[in-house]
């Protein structure tokens, strides 16, 4: 079978033996796989990975120790917790300490033919949801966690700093949630997909940042400055929810926060649950962020095409 | 009278007219005035202030509009607000964009022997607390308002950083809620304090932290780098309480912050009411924080000692 390597920041294609699948897995036949923002950190050369990446993806079953799910479309939870500890207990394996991550710690990822995965880890796809839409489930479960951590008024007004991908699908979420969002970014055609989906917009330019106006900012902008942004942009006692995969150093302007009583939550992946129901009853659209889909075999392509400036999701075809 | 005043890093002893007291105001005879680390921080240029500084203090009022007040010993909370924005209707004047701050912005603070302050901003002074535990009250209120923001659990093991003055209280007011305080501290001597008090003590040599152990943590240095220490020993979807009162840019992994999940909790001033209310019961104990007690007249060497290294509180007496 196909798989996509990754060693040094080079990305290659490679033919591999079918994995083996131990008990409580399930072998999956991808069908999409969607090349995400950590993705092309792992390139850069994050978490010193090596070996197949890839954590979004939709997939059939194609076998399984139960017989029932085989052939069933899925989409699978990312980390592979032990089940047994403390976190784990507290249904927050997502924490598990001992935890491997799909594609991205010390678990082969999905960017080839056939992956595995705990059953556990498995979500059926409902048949609203397309095959290319199901792919988002992953990235949209992260948008989603938002609201699991922190409570947002319905009505309330919340600025998401940043227009990729992520930050477009938690402006939708938040204002599926019925937040009244604005959404600010640098470039005005994916600030129109935001728009479209009925969220206001503010194009970016020179640094015309409102200052201490919202209780709430998310930043998701993808860069280490983002975050003194959004500090700067929030009220007295107000919350910043910090979405960035960015990796390093960020400076904050601990005064700011001190001072003015801020609240800087971190936020990463999210129960599969919410965003599969907004996706089945049509809440929150996805399509217009597909920006290219290209083969697996064109993976090394692919990942150059989703570092290009002003695409959105690249998605890859078994 | 006598004022002490602080130009462009500069304390000096004054004679100076004594002030008008506007309506609404009180008239306070100063009997102990603390130095803080921010007044140190003010000497070094933070917040570009000039004019008399303090903001700890307990006084006797012998002006005001309501005769009852005189004579009453009394504290003050340093924020003048304008009762009239949607902070002040919140009972969050604290937080009024249009405050001064007593001896911090555009409010002469309280090293004069006279000083003035808005009667609603004062509270009496129970006869069980002494003058000198009085000036206490307000940097005990700023350890309090950690459990007005977050909700620590009783028996909760608890991390505070720093072993200053504010560290220190902090660990009291912790430990009397029923917390399980570990205090951390780079001073023998210091800690002494925090064990006489209850609290569990672990002395600092060669970066010796533990690792993503607590729930909730405390960085109270007063060094920019404590906060990244702080968010190493937290686990995850744990909470660090930012209590440094320091100037600048700190620097926080912010992918440790966004992959554990981790809170982030700005907080300054408090509320007096709960900080006297320990005071009064015995429960918090302060004697030990003072470390000498110098006249008014000899401000310039006070501040010398505050910031001399194994000095904790220096009290001016008027």
């Amino acid at each position: 079978m196909l798989a996509v390597s990754l060693k040094d920041g080079v990305v290659s294609v490679r033919r591999q033996a079918v994995p083996r699948r131990p008990e409580g897995f399930a072998t999956i036949r991808l069908i999409y796989g969607g090349i995400c923002n950590t993705d092309l950190e792992l390139q850069r050369g994050y978490y010193g990975f090596s070996g197949t990446p890839g954590h979004e993806f939709v997939g059939q079953v194609v076998e399984a120790d139960d017989r029932e799910w085989i052939g069933r479309r899925v989409v699978g939870e990312i980390n592979l917790a032990c089940g047994d500890c403390e976190w784990c207990r507290r249904d927050l394996g997502r924490h598990c300490p001992n935890r491997t991550v799909l594609g991205i710690v010390k678990h082969p990822g999905a960017f080839r033919e056939l992956l595995t995965l705990p059953v556990r880890n498995l979500h059926c796809v409902p048949q609203e949801i397309s095959d290319q839409q199901a792919v988002f489930v992953e990235p949209l479960a992260a948008a989603c966690e938002i609201l699991d951590q922190v409570r947002i008024p319905r009505g309330e007004r919340v600025a998401v700093l940043g227009d990729g991908k992520l930050g477009l699908l938690i402006g939708e979420v938040l204002h599926a949630h019925g937040a009244e969002v604005h959404q600010y970014g640098r470039h005005r055609e994916k600030l129109e997909i935001a728009r479209s989906a009925g969220v206001q917009t503010e194009l970016v330019r020179n640094g015309n940042f409102p200052s201490a106006e919202y209780d709430f900012v998310v930043e998701a902008t993808g860069s280490t400055a983002g975050l003194r942004q959004a500090v700067a942009m929030t009220r007295p006692r107000g919350t910043v929810i910090l979405k960035s995969t960015t990796h390093g150093l960020a400076r904050i302007d601990a005064a700011q926060v001190i001072v003015n009583e801020i609240t800087l939550v971190g936020s990463r992946c999210g129960r599969f649950e919410p965003a599969l129901r907004l996706l089945a009853a049509g809440r929150v659209k996805v399509d217009a962020l597909i920006s290219e889909i290209l083969p697996l075999q064109d993976a090394a392509r692919a990942f150059r095409r989703a570092s290009a400036a002003g695409v959105l999701k690249v998605l890859l075809h078994a």
